[in-house]
């Protein structure tokens, strides 16, 4: 049951509100503890999703929005590719549960990205199957949008970017 | 999924580390808000499990082993009353989801209720259909014992104490 998990996610946000007096700096916080536990949570869905090696961007993005967020969340957002350079992606949430608790952010923490651990989750995991990515919040129902959006920038390997400056 | 809620509630716990350097604090704030959930959560149990009044704290501890318990964490304690009084429960847990990732605890904190938000909870939520209790952790096997125990003590109701000094 997700109510105990968004619950505890709810107090967790409250003790960093409590312990950071500027948004960024929770923000960055959350990210942070959602990169340790993606980084974890990595082994857990490799062995229980069963899924075969993505070849392309596109083909992890879907991974991630139909099988990752499915188990773990319960939606499934929807993706769409968002450059020509395909490397970047979004991932739509019409429902996000982790805000079911929430009904709005107080007026001093318009700037807080409630669900960034998402972010810094999604970060470690790919990281763990070789992936650089960066991962942010671009649209936030929470403060106003109209949808959730989050945007994940696959960033080119290692090797390409030496490969390049040399 | 539990793993996500289970890696979320470690880093709860491993940020209130850092902001407490006394075990019992940690304790404390762990309680805390887990009262804060138990609070809300009542709501969804009551609407979900549609279960019957309990006439009895038997019956309410039962239920809260054998439907709460289920519901948010997947197990089921085993129950003993543990009293003549017959207000004394203990909940066994076998298993304690919660400490999957959890190998032991650091020396260093040695006295940490790792899992002391389930206090919190349980107390919240009794309080909120009008039964006092105290709940702690009588047995913790990340503290070398044989099982997991949590105590829960309904406490008379306070027209009984106030009749009682009267």
């Amino acid at each position: 049951s997700r109510e105990l998990f968004v619950l505890t996610y709810g107090a967790l946000v409250a003790q960093l509100c409590k312990d950071y007096e500027k948004d960024e700096d929770v923000n960055t916080c959350l990210d942070r503890m959602g990169y340790g536990i993606g980084v974890r949570l990595i082994d857990d869905f490799l062995a229980r999703s069963a899924v075969k090696k993505c070849r392309s961007y596109s083909e992890t993005a879907d991974m991630i929005a139909q099988v990752a967020f499915k188990m773990y969340l319960g939606i499934t957002p929807s993706v769409s590719c968002s450059s020509a350079t395909g490397n970047e992606f979004s991932l739509i949430l019409d429902k996000n549960p982790l805000v079911d608790f929430v009904e709005e952010l107080p007026a001093e923490r318009a700037s807080l990205c409630y669900c960034n651990l998402l972010c810094g989750v999604i970060r470690g995991a790919l990281e763990m199957v070789h992936l650089a990515a960066e991962v942010t919040f671009l649209q936030d129902r929470l403060k106003g949008d109209a949808v959730t959006e989050i945007g994940i920038t696959f960033l080119r390997k290692a090797e390409d970017r030496k490969h390049k400056r040399n």
